[in-house]
């Protein structure tokens, strides 16, 4: 019997979130709609430079764990954080949507990570983040038993850029896939599957049953043109891949079949941070819930709509009573 | 010449905020719309019952001069906060939004100042603020020629409570007066008129100029059950007494005379955090600007119908537009 639905593991973030035009973005030389990391002293000179923000709970997969939780599924994370101001943030925010968090603090002298998240008038997110006590978690902080009582265990390809983090990612797959669960990991970022692209190919091809990308990822990964190309190749990897296309919804690989899933309407785009997470959080509760993909799929493409039409990358809304009035529930 | 239209004196605080259903309030045993003050433990008590939050730069008088900088005016404010992580959001927000802060940090043990809002369906907020830092404000924090350079000195009623704040309060309303300038005050919330009545009375009558308060305030300062009697009364304390009553609008007390200002109509109010703060910001900025007393009335009602648009109580959208949309500005 399993105790969680889905367990994360992944970068423990709090994003502080401000509306800038693009000229903004141009004076501080940041790249529009990526995510990169920067130094503590970097992150000084933006944050400088930026207007009125708020601070809100982020991380990728801690955003789709508390997406699974607001659908009403059990999901718990692990991750990083110091316990200063920030890491209490994050701490309370997880458990207070229900995800199960119990991470020990970071002992060491870095704060808890932030982001710098610009957002533009057309509602795209460029994201800047500060690594902090994320650099700390290390394949001493899984909780093992979690690990092998959850149906999925769900990675951020995030974790690829802090090396010890790197080395409990791949201690959580080794245990999940003994425990014979699954793994589940999102490609997270272009320019992240840029800097680790062999590394994902192996591990994907040897532990990825799941796999959660958007188009430039997927493109990236690989290193092809067309979103068929990538699609194709996709499906020779791993059983099951679920590749994002923003407005155009999605298309559900599974063997030889394809499923293509509508996005859902927003009437105004706010703020699409977290849009993937957010997919990947209606995908995965529907999977452990044995829906059918298409409907996985609607799942993911209403949770990522609700989670665009306002700021920051966590449901506000009650994401059960929205999928009920959409019989996906 | 002065250097700043008006200088804030106020409770330094980043607010937590969390939507909750009413049946929260009654197990957390909070008093729906009032604010009440909390000490470290109890803060977090009530944290741990809240829901995910969203934290925002806030504070009474913090938040009308954001406000007054969002409208184009040039304020300025003092009050304390450490240099921990929300000191470092407050200090950021308030320059951020072209407000002159430069109070230094506090040298003590407590942290900046929270406060935690818990807004129902309804939009109402419920505040309970653990003052933290604030407590460390007093006399010598004071920038003697800041306050002589401002046209008005704003100071805000929930000062009364930390007793050194107090005393810079005090001293902030003597160097104004003795500078030729006005002081403004406003009751901030019935209940802290009711710990302070005597002494709020006193002030008032003594250096008073421009009054600012709702009808619960103004009702319990002068211990009287009608609104009219209460305004009455504000008429021989003050030159300038704005009295608001919510969605009916506001009456601008002048002598003998009284303005009556309808309030702008909210599609839907979401938070009604920040309401009166907002209010005096667009009242203070048009009377700096010579405007006549409705037009002043009509910029608070406006920066008042934004802010509870929104979560949050520092504006989002662009004042200047929106007053100068409506014949305002």
């Amino acid at each position: 019997m399993s105790d969680h639905d889905v367990i994360g593991i992944g970068n423990a973030i709090v994003d502080i979130i401000a509306r800038c035009d693009d000229d903004v973005l141009t004076k501080l030389n940041l790249p529009k709609g990526n995510m990169q990391l920067i130094s503590a002293e970097e992150a000084d000179r933006l944050y400088n430079g930026m207007g009125p923000a708020v601070e809100i709970s982020g991380g990728s997969a801690a955003n789709t764990c508390a997406g699974i939780a607001a659908l009403g599924g059990k999901s718990s994370f692990i991750g990083s954080v110091k316990d200063d101001q920030f890491g209490k943030v994050f701490h309370h925010d997880l458990n207070a949507i229900g995800v199960t968090f119990n991470t020990g603090f970071a002992t060491g002298d870095t704060p808890t990570a932030r982001c710098l998240v610009f957002v533009t008038p057309d509602g795209e997110r460029t994201m800047n983040t500060y690594l902090g006590a994320c650099a700390e978690l290390g394949p001493e902080d899984l909780d093992e038993d979690m690990i092998r009582g959850a149906k999925i265990s769900y990675l951020e390809g995030y974790l690829f850029d802090p090396p010890r983090a790197k080395e409990a990612f791949m201690k959580t797959a080794a245990i999940a896939k003994q425990a014979g669960n699954r793994v589940a990991l999102t490609l997270s970022d272009a320019f992240c599957v840029e800097r680790h692209r062999e590394d994902f190919l192996n591990f994907i091809r040897r532990d990825v049953d799941i796999l959660f990308a958007n188009e430039d990822e997927i493109k990236a990964l690989y290193q092809v043109d067309q979103f068929e190309d990538a699609a194709d190749n996709a499906r020779h990897d791993v059983e099951l891949a679920a590749l994002t296309q923003g407005i155009d919804g999605s298309f559900i690989i599974h063997g030889n079949a394809a499923t293509a899933v509508p996005s859902f309407r927003v009437e105004s785009v706010m703020d699409t941070t977290g849009a993937g997470d957010l997919f990947a959080a209606g995908f995965l509760y529907g999977f452990t819930q044995g829906k059918s993909l298409d409907i996985c799929g609607s799942l993911g493409a209403l949770a990522a709509a609700e989670v665009i039409s306002h700021i920051g990358a966590r449901p506000e809304a009650n994401l059960i009573e929205i999928s009920k009035a959409n019989n996906l529930l």
